[in-house]
């Protein structure tokens, strides 16, 4: 059985899925010990606002640094959601932000406020690339909590590790209702 | 001929080279219009505190995103610089913080106190990577100054834009001078 597990985060410039990604990169790696690649690629489209990041995340080694068939895709934007549904695999999780995406192709996609739970939970909307971290995380157990936690706190900008951790902890918790909830 | 062009940024962790590297892309691809594939791969290694970012830049579609032969090498660390200098071209561009690099495998390298002119210009040995991004632009003019002040200006996190630009400048006015001295 195959160990490689592929993370798509798709949006917006400005919404901090770059960092997003390096973050999830780095506590896969450096807190969880495995093999990581992380990769942004920028074409014209970056210039209309798109942006996309990568993470690829094994116990063996990464032959291949990119996306091929997605476990698991986070989309901040519809344009990000029409483009990527398709990169998913079957059993894939899909997560969006409910207020900046109305049309998902499948009705097994947890919707859910991102932006606005951020907005909540830190007073920053900044924030929900934390936010979709901790949901992420909590929801599929890609990285360790431990991990996650020690990431996002090492790559806060100073001043901002609370919000950061406070942010993050409203991602994992939302994960748990909606397990609960069996969404 | 191709416009293919390969960046190798390698050091420890912490010093700020995944940053340097996502600034380098986007100065690239957000600014000069150029398509670009940024990638930071970790391994085993990522625990021991190696940390390398790699850059492609290319006018063409990117169909491999990783480096396989750089035409640019910043090297933080001797042991980066042991590691890396095989995977430079013959006429590739060597810059090593000649405080931290001792051994050099060629004649031709630039050797520059990096961190100690970041600590001098800004008060801040963290600044080592942003004046480093300076000094590779300087010398190779692989990014247009705008473009890489704009990409800075937009990453720096809030409150130390100055700050920021403080050190790029310090990084661009060094590269003129070794062009003027031809080191």
């Amino acid at each position: 059985m195959s160990t490689r597990y592929e993370v798509l985060l798709a949006g917006q410039g400005g919404q901090g899925l770059i960092l997003a990604g390096v973050i999830l990169a780095e506590a896969a790696a450096t807190y969880d010990g495995k093999n990581v690649a992380q990769t942004q690629s920028y074409g014209p489209a970056a210039r209309g606002g798109a942006c996309k990041a990568e993470v690829v995340i094994s116990d063996e080694r990464i032959d291949y640094p990119k996306v091929t068939e997605a476990n698991l895709l986070l989309a901040l934007s519809q344009e990000a959601c029409d483009k990527y549904c398709q990169d998913l695999r079957q059993d894939g999780v899909l997560i969006v932000d409910s207020i900046l995406v109305h049309q998902v192709p499948t009705a097994r996609a947890y919707r859910v406020p991102i932006t606005k739970i951020a907005e909540e939970a830190t007073g920053r909307r900044l924030m929900a690339n934390i936010v979709a971290l901790g949901l992420m995380v909590g929801l599929t157990g890609i990285v360790s909590r431990e991990a996650i936690e020690s990431a996002v706190a090492a790559r806060a900008p100073t001043g901002t590790q609370e919000l950061n951790l406070k942010a993050l902890h409203a991602g994992l918790q939302l994960a748990e209702n909606l397990k609960v909830r069996g969404h």
